[in-house]
């Protein structure tokens, strides 16, 4: 036929054996984010085109899907090209990330949730980015915020929380780095970069990792900010850690250091890393932002901080607030299937004449006793049909005969995967 | 603020404690089917238009949200009107049902699947209907489908599946009603319904509940199907059940209805009715046709059937499939929260010079000990304060004082609900 048969350009569908680990993952995170006493909520994934573009999504705005109005006429459509509004053509877009979502949310429900109101999120987001290696179309986000919580109990409760929830997917050796806007903000101060190119000195200062010390020199300099050595200096003070030696030096914020120091002294089984390079992209970040580091990705598991100024948009007054998002599309991919699970998922293979009310009543007593149980007719190459079930996640399989009367009359064998 | 806060017009936010409830269920309904059998999977919410407008969503692909071409610009727009092709704005919508996904699912993974595929979707769809009371234009959709198997153990495992589900659920007294497409074909051919009436014909018998005998036959007359008694006939035969009497009436297509007989005999432990007037709405279904009815509902709870000449058409080849779907919105409205769980909910009421690493030290090991625990500042209106714990499911509390030095010095009270 003429149609593709492919997914949407950069977009994925997922087999049962990566829905599987994708769901038993997603599992995990929200227990572990409910424990913590955070509540899960959701929004519709589409919102108004206003909302969307009110200034809160920096860049990501300009990667939203649009929605067409419904019920458009050629009229409609000429009128729009003559006025050169095409942004008349579409009331509604998908969502580009759940931050938005929830500043619309905490403004619509504000009067129904707690004075603190601790936010789950896990659901999908969609951009128009050029599709590449391991960037997605649409993809997951798991978020928890906390709204309301001016003090340092919001980021202690979402490192905690975090950092349990990683140890839960077993992600063994899971760092996190942590820095303070504030920090940055002294810093360029002192170099004497105006206000007015901080955000975009912050822009180049955040590709450290990228393009080197000499990279990031460079494109300081065509900003017209003449800093030769403050690439250099970043690198080294990041790698002298806590320690200060015998004083702070002259450029750092101390007051925003030792609010650091306090978070540090409040997560002892967490392993906390400074790191004043540390920039995170969204320019609407305010105080503390951290980041997931794992020793053997060079890229982030996840990140986060504090947005003062952005919650309370929709309202109209301001709200503290503090999140912490897990890259889930990174993170899954590190996870296995459930191997324990195999065990309790086996497979029936039939004979093509067998007895369907016997077979339906075999499975229903195997599932009454904690079994995930699949049917399988016999073929000729048996050998592929164990292949990929084994595959499919299941671990043990039994023929079904004319003397199989009951469930203790099975033989289970095991299943390669 | 000038920007409306509202979710989009038809679509819904969802509360903690609605959306408690949601996942909880939809985690109970996606461990039932995996325990029958069948494998997740997912796509994603969007599909390219010309696979949308393919012909096989009936009347929904009207109602389909288009998602605009990026990049377009003032010229194409022109273009568009002028050509009056409005469609050429759009490259991409979002899915109305998932059995169009599903079948360009199976087109596309056809060689990574089993020979008989038994299929989960668990995700939401999208219709620009009319808003009105309980139909939402963004709403969940819970399907399996058995794809490959011509056979009725396709049906027996589906209806075994779902009401087993049903059960989990805590749905007491469902039954499922069932019909067979040929027996009504069998049944207007008797009546000499030409072919090209009968699909229109079975919309008309389908308004049986809602237009009554009088309306059915009048809605015929305007078809200029002459059928005076044709309606009240349908009544008395479907009051009659399983009981043909001394012998089968002689518009009955007595093979239809030996498979149906064979099915009860297959599923002992479900309620299945024989319901001749049973219609479902879409004009794919081929053969076997069911509904979940229960005693207290005017609605259906759900509903399904054979369709084997949908899946295969990417494919550009037949392939026999069966699907159930349950209607999981109407559902989870009769579904409470689990009370049980409201046990292991605490709160931790702590006063605002409290120490933060000993607040996290304890939480920490009451979530080690199987809780879920929120933190609460103390407030003026403590009752408040409780009460909206209670409400969002937690169902007991403890101050934390100085003395609190870990904790089994916590004195957990009773939460109102």
């Amino acid at each position: 036929m003429a149609i593709a048969v492919t997914p949407p350009r950069g977009m994925r569908d997922f087999l049962p054996a990566d829905k599987a680990v994708r769901e038993r993952s997603l599992g995990i995170i929200r227990d572990s984010f409910r424990a913590h006493g955070f509540d899960e909520i959701e929004t519709p994934v589409m919102e108004d085109s206003d909302r969307l573009h009110a200034g809160l999504g920096g860049d990501n705005e300009k990667l939203a899907f649009a929605v067409l109005k419904r019920g458009l006429s050629t009229a409609d459509v000429a009128a729009a090209a003559e006025q050169d509004d095409l942004l008349s053509l579409a009331d509604l877009g998908l969502r580009f990330d759940l931050t938005v979502p929830l500043a619309r949310f905490y403004a619509t429900h504000r009067a129904a949730l707690p004075a603190v109101f601790r936010s789950i999120q896990i659901a999908p987001v969609w951009r128009a980015e050029r599709p590449q290696k391991g960037r997605y179309r649409q993809f997951m986000q798991c978020d928890i915020d906390i709204i309301g919580e001016a003090g340092p109990l919001a980021e202690i409760e979402l490192i905690t929380a975090t950092a349990a929830t990683l140890d839960q997917l077993g992600l063994e050796g899971c760092s996190i780095r942590i820095n303070d806007r504030r920090i940055l903000s002294a810093l360029l101060a002192y170099w004497n970069v105006g206000a007015e190119l901080t955000e975009r000195a912050l822009i180049v200062i955040d590709k450290l990792d990228k393009i080197g010390v000499d990279g990031v020199a460079s494109e300081l300099g065509t900003l017209g900010i003449d800093a030769p050595d403050l690439a250099t200096l970043l690198t080294e003070l990041g790698s002298g850690g806590w320690s200060l030696g015998d004083s702070a030096p002259k450029w750092l914020d101390t007051a925003a250091f030792a609010d650091l120091t306090d978070l540090r002294a409040a997560l002892p089984g967490v392993d906390l890393v400074f790191d004043p390079t540390l920039v995170r992209g969204m320019g609407y970040y305010t105080g503390t932002i951290f980041e997931i580091s794992h020793p053997d990705l060079a890229y982030s598991l996840g990140g986060g901080g504090r947005y003062d100024g952005m919650i309370g948009r929709f309202l109209g007054t301001d709200v503290p607030a503090c999140g912490f998002s897990i890259g889930f599309e990174r993170i899954v991919d590190l996870l296995q299937a459930d191997a324990a699970s195999a065990q309790h998922a086996v497979v029936l293979v039939y004979e093509k004449d067998a007895d369907s009310a016997r077979l339906v009543a075999l499975k229903r007593d195997l599932i009454a006793g904690g079994l995930r149980v699949r049917l399988e007719r016999r073929t000729k190459n048996l050998k592929a049909l164990l292949d990929r079930a084994g595959e499919a996640g299941y671990g043990r399989f039994a023929f079904v005969s004319a003397d199989t009367q009951a469930a203790v009359d099975l033989d289970f064998k095991p299943l390669g995967a």
